[in-house]
This record gives C-alpha cells, structure tokens and sequence, in this order.
C-alpha cells in the first residue's frame, strides 16, 4: 500500500492558505467561527466528498468522513483517524491538519491499493483542540466521549457570541452527537512538539502515554508598602516570597523525576508599580508526567513551599488545584498495529510520550486509542517556525495508513 | 507663639471632605484637574485670602500666599514653607494638607502673636506631587527650580487632555513661574510614611537626608516554549530566572547598610499564560539609599545578578538605568532652625532620613531646606488607613512656625 505524498502536500499546502499570516516562516490563525475556519472546514468536507466519503456534522460543529467499503459490514463499529483543523493564533500550518489530512490520505491509499477492510473507516476533524475562542481546548472531543453536552457546550461564551451562533454563521451547525464509545479504535497523527525524534534521528514515534495535568492557581498575600519608607526588614514583600515558590517549582520537577515537569506560566502582581513593594502575587502552575504519583508529589512540594514561605516570611497564601487529569496509557492493541505498520514499511519508530494534550486524552476513554508523532523541527510549535519535513509527514501517514488498515481488517 | 490646633483642624477635615471616599478610614481621591481639586484649590485661596496674604497662582496652578509683614522688606528673599493638596488614587487626608495648612497655621500663629518678621513668608501648595494624571510626580516644584518648562509641563498629556486644558477648566492655570531660587529658604512638614517616630514614641522628626532614587528596567529573554512538550533540562525559562534577580536584589539591599533598600515592584512576564515556559520577563526595580555610593554599589550588584544568570540560565538581559536622583542632603541652617523651634517648645525631635520623595528635593538644589515629618500610625500612607494623631499635628506645626519664625527673623 502507497500514499500519495504529493497529494496529502497538497491539500496540507491548500489548507494553510486559511487564515495564512504575512511573517517569516508558514503562520496562520484559525479560530472557530471566523471566515478562515469557514474555508478550512469547507474545502476538508470537498476533499472528503472527493474521495467518496460519506460527511456528516455534528451540532458542535465537528465533521466525520465515514468510508464504508462493500467488504464492511455497514454496522460494525468504525475504526477512527484524525486530528483537528484549528490553530492558535499565529500558530503553524501542521499542528491539527497533518492528522486530519494524513487520515484522509490514508483512505485513499487502502480505496487505492484495493485494500478490503471489514470496517468502515472514519476521517475525524474536531471543533477547536486548540481552545482560544470558546473552551479551554480539547472541546469537540470532549462533547464525543459525553464530558460536556452539546447543550453546555453550544452555549460556550467568547464574551461577544455563543458557539452556537459561531457555528451557525459558518454553515456548520449540524445536528445530533459524534459518539467515540460506536469506534472500534482511534488513532491521532500529530506533530511531535519536542525534539526527542530529532536526537533520536527517526521521524516517526509512536506515544507510550500522555501525561496528565494539573493546574493550579496559587496566591500569596504579603503587605503592599511605599519602596523608600519601608525599611528591608519591616516588609512583607509578596514577590520576593512569590519568587522562591518559582523556584521551588522548578528544583521539585528537576529532583523528581526526567518525565516530571512543572511550570509557573503566569505571575500578575499587585499593584505593580516599581515605587510599591508588591502587596500580592497570583500564579498559575502547570505540572505533568507519565505518572500520576510523580506529579501529586510535585503538588506536595509545591504546598510545602507555601507552608514554608508562611513561617519563614510572613506571607499568607492560598492554592487551588483547579485542573487536573491523571496520566492516560495508549492501548496495546493500538500500539502494535503502529509497530507493526512501522516493521513493514521499514521504518524505525520510536515510543515516547506526549507531555502536550490532545482530543485522543478524551477519546481514550471510550475506546482504544494510540497516536503517532512526526519529527517537528527544534521542538517548535504554536508558532511560524513549526516545520515538518514533507518527508517525515509522508512516512508518518504511510505508517497511519497501514495501522489502519490493520485494525479496520 | 502659640497655634491654634482647632483653626488648623478644621482647614484639614475641610479640605479632607474634597473628593472624599465613602470607605473605612478618611480616603479622599484628588487627581489633577478633577472637581475635587477645583475644591481643595478654591478653599485653600479663600483661606490664603481669610489670613490677609496675597495669592499668585503660577502657569502650572502652583499657588502661593504671601504675607508681607509692615516689618518685612518687600524685595527681601521670602521664608516659604508648604507641601501639596492633591492626593493618590485613595489616598489618605495628611499627605500634603497637613503641610500646607500647618505652613498656613504658621503664618496666622506669627500674626497673632504679634512676631515682626524681616522677611516676607510663603505659604505654597505645589500642582500634582503625586504625579497621578500628567507626569510622574513632584510636577509643580520641578517647573519652580527650571528642570522642567512651563511650556513642557503644560503640555504634558494624561491621554485625553493636557494640564492646560485641565488647569483651564479648574480656573487655576494663571501666569508666570514661582522661582524657587528666589526663596532664602523652605520648610516642608509632612507625614513620616515610616515608624521610626512610632517606635521611637516622639512626635515630629527632622530630615537629615533625603535618599537618592534610581528606577532600573531590566528585561529577561528566554525561549517560550509549550509547558507540557519541553523537558526541563530543554528550558530557558526567563521567569525563573527573574525569580534569582528579585532575591539577589533583596539579599544585595540587605547586605549593603540599613538605610538601603531595593525593590522589584513591578514584573511582567510574556506571554503569561498557566501552559507556556516564560519567555520574557520585564522588571521596575526601584533602589534607595542616603549614601549615593550604597545605590551604586547595589546597582552593580543587580547588574552582576543578571551577567551570573546570562551565563548560568543562557538567557539574555537588558538593563537601563532610567531613573536617577541623588541622594541631598538638607541645609544645616534649616535644620538648625527646626531644633532650636523644638527646644524651645521642649519638643524632642528624631534625626532620620526620608526614603520618600518629596517636592523639597528639588527645591533644596536652589535654596537651603529642611522637612520635618510627623508621626504615621503604623506608617501606612497612600491608604485611607493613614493616620496622624491630632496633637501630633499641632505639635510639628507648632516647630513648624518657630522655625520659619526664626528663619524669617
């Protein structure tokens, strides 16, 4: 079985034309709802309907090619691909529709080589992975596995319009609920974000877990005081204490373990003036591994930080732990139907695991899923410097093709 | 001589009801050019007028009454004391008032004890110390020593407006400059902002110095990066790196000498978001001290902080030292005035520093200054918590007025 890399470049190099910036390297910005979001969906469902694939979507806007060759049974759970066609604004052009495209090509490929598959094979495209309009992300799938409703989700607020009306503007309102629990299995193509294919010197890598995640929002209340009256050490200074909790954070992840990472993303004072010894600091923490113990030790390190910075400097604080989902394990099954596409095409692959989310974090709860990653280019992405190698692209989706045609065997 | 507290109360709580806060405490707002100024400005003429003195308004709105006793010798250099009406953004009622009314008291204590001053005396309300609305603060005395035109201050901008066209619709934009250097000398009393008077349970205290400033904005550049998708050992994280930059600005204000002090009160990190490694950090620090060489010595210590963390972390740093006032030292002659005025009302008087800016920093470079300050309950100011205990305010007005007695002998 061959794909056509010239035609998965094709429809990639098209789609990017959406929403596509004027700035150094390939950058485009496409947020549900907009006019750019509009094209990409219009000229996927086109593709779809090129390849003879049945389209339907669902009310929150996520679209589902379904191929039923004659050789299926038209009732048999399906077997899943894809990915996403949203960015982040000035993000890049392969983040979400490489998996989306790359699935698509992968139909192609088995109508192509004759391939008889005794399950219908869907070509998935969730509403906004990316989560900066409406959601915090992952909001298509989240609505297929059934963790937010399409009412809750219809209703989503961007401060000026609901979804529903985003996605009705778009043409792109459907109707009823894509339901992940009816496939058989699911697989994700998507690029790597890291730079662990590249040392490795292979393209393509298949994910062992995705880390969990856990957000926490943490304060710290010291006393906000005029900077040339307040001697040194009358001050109860919130960002002097808020900066060996930033530090703490980072020492905690280093000691823990090498999958173990912790990040204090966002830090606002109060009031901010450089005349004001600063009154409070607020932050945000974001902590993930493979393993669910590794990052509640994090957490407790990052609470003993506070209790300590309570007695040693006087501070109160407070911590929220806001967010938080455990560490999701890939299916064996899935996994070695992407080995084993990797053994026939005589590609090496690598296991890692995914320390960035994406819809197969929800779709794992329903059904068996793995993903696969293509080398991304120093790590880079959400960002106009994001580059996969058409090469890596083509090797990754021959490998996506050839899991799927195992697992819709 | 004797000052009458209850005169001097009444102008306080009058002027205290302009722009007053409904909130705990006695918080009042006084912004340039607001309805309120227009009435602390107006009430202070009217009492300037009530007391037999002369009022100018200058171009900037600094307004001043003048009392030319038959004793004085009308050309002779004036004796002028005073401080500002305007307040912060939910200020307190003493900042500034106290030392425009207790230099108001003064003058009316000479008259009715009948003292036969040489010299003409100044009562002075300088326009916008704060520095709230159209410029960074110390606005009215900085166009009476010629750092700053009168042509540039009134252009200043607060984004809608000019301080013209503000001072216009107040009716207080009038002519010419108040000369600074015209003064044989100045006197300010204002609220300690500290506790050093607190705790060293004396009423009024005397300025030996007040500390030089230097505001320092220093930027840290990492690499933004996904918080999920990069290692740690694959990180360079500016926030955390500003984080040892906060503490070694602590530890190098700690080490130097009591009176330094050194304060990152203002961070901004980009792009500040819970799930992205901090790419930029900006920061306002702000550093102080009486000896000049305690400044320079702590901002090559800042310095030093950012090389160890360009080579250590692999970030990149800017610094500019944007800001800078020297320490100044005020006159030995006023100072000596405000003694004998002391022991004469067998007042103890504590010698300490200002680490607070006031308007007589700039006018010490045209003529010879003191500052004498009155006890601050628990040394907040800037809060409608501020607070002077009225006897504390009668006596510093009561040193007030025989030190400008004696000065203008």
């Amino acid at each position: 079985m061959k794909i056509d890399s010239q035609r998965l470049r094709n429809d990639i190099e098209t789609n990017a034309e959406f929403g596509a910036l004027d700035v150094d390297g390939h950058g485009r910005t496409v947020l549900t709802g907009t006019e750019a979001n509009r094209q990409v969906r219009e000229y996927f469902v086109e593709r779809l309907e090129d390849a003879g694939l049945d389209v339907r979507v669902d009310a929150v806007g996520t679209i589902v090619g379904r191929w039923t060759p004659e050789t299926a049974a038209p009732d048999a759970d399906a077997v899943a691909a894809g990915s996403h066609l949203d960015s982040v604004p000035e993000g890049g052009v392969f983040d979400g529709p490489l998996g989306v495209y790359a699935a698509l090509e992968a139909v192609r490929a088995m109508q192509d080589a004759g391939i008889e598959p005794s399950r219908p094979v869907e070509v998935v495209s969730f509403t906004e992975e990316e989560g900066q309009r409406f959601a915090d992300g992952l909001l298509g799938s989240s609505v297929a596995v059934g963790e937010r409703s399409v009412e809750e989700a219809l209703a989503l607020q961007d401060g000026q319009t609901t979804l529903e009306d985003a996605l009705e503007t778009m043409g792109f309102r459907g109707e009823g609920r894509i339901d992940a629990s009816e496939w058989d299995s699911w697989l994700e193509l998507h690029v790597e974000q890291s730079k662990r294919l590249e040392r490795a010197d292979l393209p393509v890598g298949v994910v062992t877990t995705i880390t969990g995640i856990t957000h926490c929002h943490v304060e710290v209340f010291g006393e906000a005081n005029h900077a040339g009256a307040t001697p040194m050490d009358e001050r109860t200074d919130a960002l002097v204490a808020a900066s060996e909790f930033v530090q703490d954070v980072e020492r905690g992840a280093d000691e823990i373990g090498e999958t173990t990472v912790g990040t204090v993303g966002k830090l606002d004072v109060r009031p901010n003036a450089t005349n004001v010894v600063p009154g409070a600091v607020e932050m945000g923490v974001d902590i993930r591994d493979v393993s669910y113990d590794a990052m509640n030790e994090l957490v407790s390190l990052a609470q003993d930080s506070l209790d300590r910075l309570e007695s040693e400097r006087g501070v109160e604080t407070g911590f929220v732990r806001e967010f938080d989902v455990e560490p999701i394990v890939m299916s064996d099954r899935c996994r070695r139907a992407v080995h084993d596409a990797g053994d026939e095409a005589d590609i090496e692959l690598l296991d890692l695991h995914s320390g960035a989310a994406h819809d197969t974090m929800h779709i794992a709860k329903e059904t068996d899923t793995a993903m696969l990653f293509a080398r991304s280019r120093d790590g880079i992405s959400h960002n106009p410097a994001e580059w996969t190698e058409w090469d890596d692209c083509a090797a990754a989706t021959r490998i996506l093709a050839g899991a799927l045609a195992s697992l819709a065997r």
